[in-house]
């Protein structure tokens, strides 16, 4: 039932740039867009004049509520000196920016724009957590809600649902984290750059500086398995399965195929899109997989005559550890029941053969939801340019990369594949 | 400096539906969402099948915090049967499905779909008056706000630089009011659909049965300046110079040129497009102006080959008296300063040679702010068919029609002008 999806007109990424991810109690949204613009900026090999660009697509999700601002598009265009340009904020819950990357794209495709800034920002750490957890819920279904559930209340019933079908435990949850923690150690605008070893370390130098006996964790699934160091959230999901409460902007430069060579040599080209919506939790036929996903990969997958074997890395929306397993079956990078198995075996670590958030994922980088769609591609861009520095995958000819996002419990999901010719 | 704009593919208009607009204290955005989409559904002169829909882009401004629910996409998805099309949201505040219908323009132009349904919805009448002005004042610049202005405030003051600057009075206000009602009366989706003229009637009879001595108006601009009747808001904005508070949905079915033909007979084509953000009112450099109408309105124009006077008819964004004449001398319809004097003249009438807003406006058809951008295309594509009832324009020979829309002060606006072949 998928159409064969194509575009008009190629188009590449041809610059990129962050902030930081992190808390931020002194910085505003503007603030973060801005650093991530100035860097993008740099990116770019051959420059370019900022006036070139023609429009702004600026995804965000919860600066409506958490900000009490509304209309962003207005303000940053201002902020960064390019009014009259025009600006339009795509809003899909934890996919904003991705849908703003795909809007950009079709922008470009369709011949009415050149060149083309996209942008996510998201500015969450002056809430409470209870602040922050009921907000996010504004983007679960109301049956949901409803029914009480926040986002880790979701993920660890999916979690459960999917431990008593195939067999997995916590401790494969754990290998998720582990992971997560040693890329995240590598990435230099990481929300959480230390490793688990890191972190047990530091607490037990702490607790020796306090007088305390040491804690007796003897590898880092114990640290992870300790109630007192990793508590429960909603059970199965403990604090060291979730992606934190984040500040963040990331943004990335489009032009048309043709005028890429114009900006750099090394530009990443528009392989594969796609995005579907999903029913809810509360209806959806199988808590162990999301049907959006599923659609979306294929969309993009027969867009790009391409099959997952052929990816060779991606990001993957791990708002929470069994998330990344979840995803990555959906993707078709393993079959059903053996995503929890894959990473056990290590396949999806920097170094084997699948390498699934090298930039730390949503875990450790962070998650400033509207920011994160964008920082994902920026992290492809990257390993495919060959320049994620210390966290730069080893194998070589690295040519297809790709990145995943997720709004709600599945509502929306976008995969989105580039190139390196 | 502006580009001259093309799209690689032409799109058309195919079909489109809306609720009633209106104060609905018993229905949801999803209920308002469903009743379009079925009259758009019937509107298809040949029929389709509505899972023959490839995407749909939706605008939205106030529910994120009007409702406490975000992330309508996968909703209305899932409430039209539709899973798992995808769907995204744009938000641009009052300008907010004028953005979607755009990125549907472009997403068939770029040749990745071919069938789209565009709409919109707002849910705002069970707020208060205080929590509808201090929601939709989101959208105006923080520094707006922190001066304490709410919508009908800074539009209270560039009515003021106006008047100051060119000569004009309360009752070049008071005119766009009786027009704006001498429409409404005749669209029956209208919220407001009585003349000025029939509602002093009715306030004359409701005071006879009551005993009371009639009130002593002689015609409608006497009772527009009554401050019993309509009082002032923020001079000189009175109550009868400002759009209501509404709840309602709109859709249009867009398709690739060269499909419309399978759809209808009288496919309407999407001839140009513009966008472009202006900065607010604290930095503006003309209170009676607005930049981004200007810059969105020569866009649409190079790229139609058109000029103001090829646009026959038009619906623009009324949301206070002042704003049409304003508008209306940004799209270049009329000279600056001259705005006023047009619609004293009967210009702008139904039967004038430049009808503005045959709809009723936003003033008296409602402004469901969501809504609003495909609420005015809808009048233009009925008004171009010939379909528009008893509010038809007169005219012989519709070819050229255009719609008009603004988010915050000033911040984003577009122009759309859509041409019958």
């Amino acid at each position: 039932m998928t159409k064969k999806r194509k575009l008009g007109r190629g188009v590449a990424v041809v610059g990129a740039g962050m902030s930081p991810f992190g808390m931020f109690a002194e910085r505003t949204s503007t603030d973060l867009f801005i650093e991530a613009f100035q860097e993008m900026t740099g990116s770019v090999d051959k420059g370019f004049e900022p006036n070139d660009i023609d429009a702004l697509y600026l995804g965000n999700f919860t600066n409506d509520f958490f900000v009490q601002q509304s209309h962003w598009g207005a303000i940053l265009v201002d902020a960064l000196g390019l009014v009259p340009k025009p600006a339009t904020r795509t809003e899909g819950a934890c996919a904003s920016s991705a849908l703003a990357f795909r809007e950009a794209v079709f922008a470009i495709a369709s011949g009415f724009y050149d060149i083309v800034l996209v942008g996510g920002f998201e500015q969450m750490s002056k809430q409470s957590t209870e602040q922050v957890a009921e907000g996010l819920a504004l983007a679960a279904s109301p049956y949901e809600r409803e029914a009480g559930f926040t986002y880790p209340g979701v993920f660890g019933a999916i979690a459960t649902a999917y431990f008593d079908r195939y067999g997995a435990t916590r401790e494969h949850l754990m290998n998720v984290t582990i992971k997560s923690h040693e890329n995240g150690r590598l990435n230099p605008k990481a929300q959480h750059q230390r490793s688990i070893s890191e972190i047990m370390a530091s607490r037990i130098e702490k607790a020796a500086s306090r007088g305390q006996s040491p804690p007796g964790w003897q590898d880092e699934k114990e640290f992870l398995a300790d109630p007192q160091a990793n508590p429960v959230i909603a059970w199965p999901t403990h604090l060291f399965d979730c992606s934190p409460i984040s500040d963040g902007a990331a943004c990335v430069l489009l032009v048309g195929e043709e005028l890429a060579a114009s900006f750099t040599d090394t530009p990443m080209h528009v392989r594969g899109l796609g995005q579907a919506s999903g029913r809810n939790l509360h209806a959806a036929d199988d808590l162990t997989s999301f049907e959006a996903t599923r659609f979306a990969a294929r969309e993009a997958y027969e867009m790009a005559g391409l099959s997952p074997a052929d990816i060779q890395f991606a990001e993957v929306h791990d708002c929470f550890s069994i998330a990344e397993i979840l995803h990555g079956e959906d993707l078709g990078f393993f079959d059903p029941g053996t995503g929890f198995k894959a990473v056990a075996e290590g396949l999806t670590r920097r170094d084997g053969p699948k390498p699934i958030n090298t930039s730390g994922g949503l875990k450790c980088k962070g998650h400033p939801v509207g920011a994160t769609g964008v920082a994902q591609l920026i992290e492809v861009w990257q390993q495919l340019r060959g320049e994620a520095g210390e966290r730069q995958i080893p194998a070589k000819d690295l040519r297809f990369g790709a990145a995943h996002s997720m709004g709600g419990t599945g509502g929306t999901c976008t995969f989105t594949i580039l190139e390196r010719w």
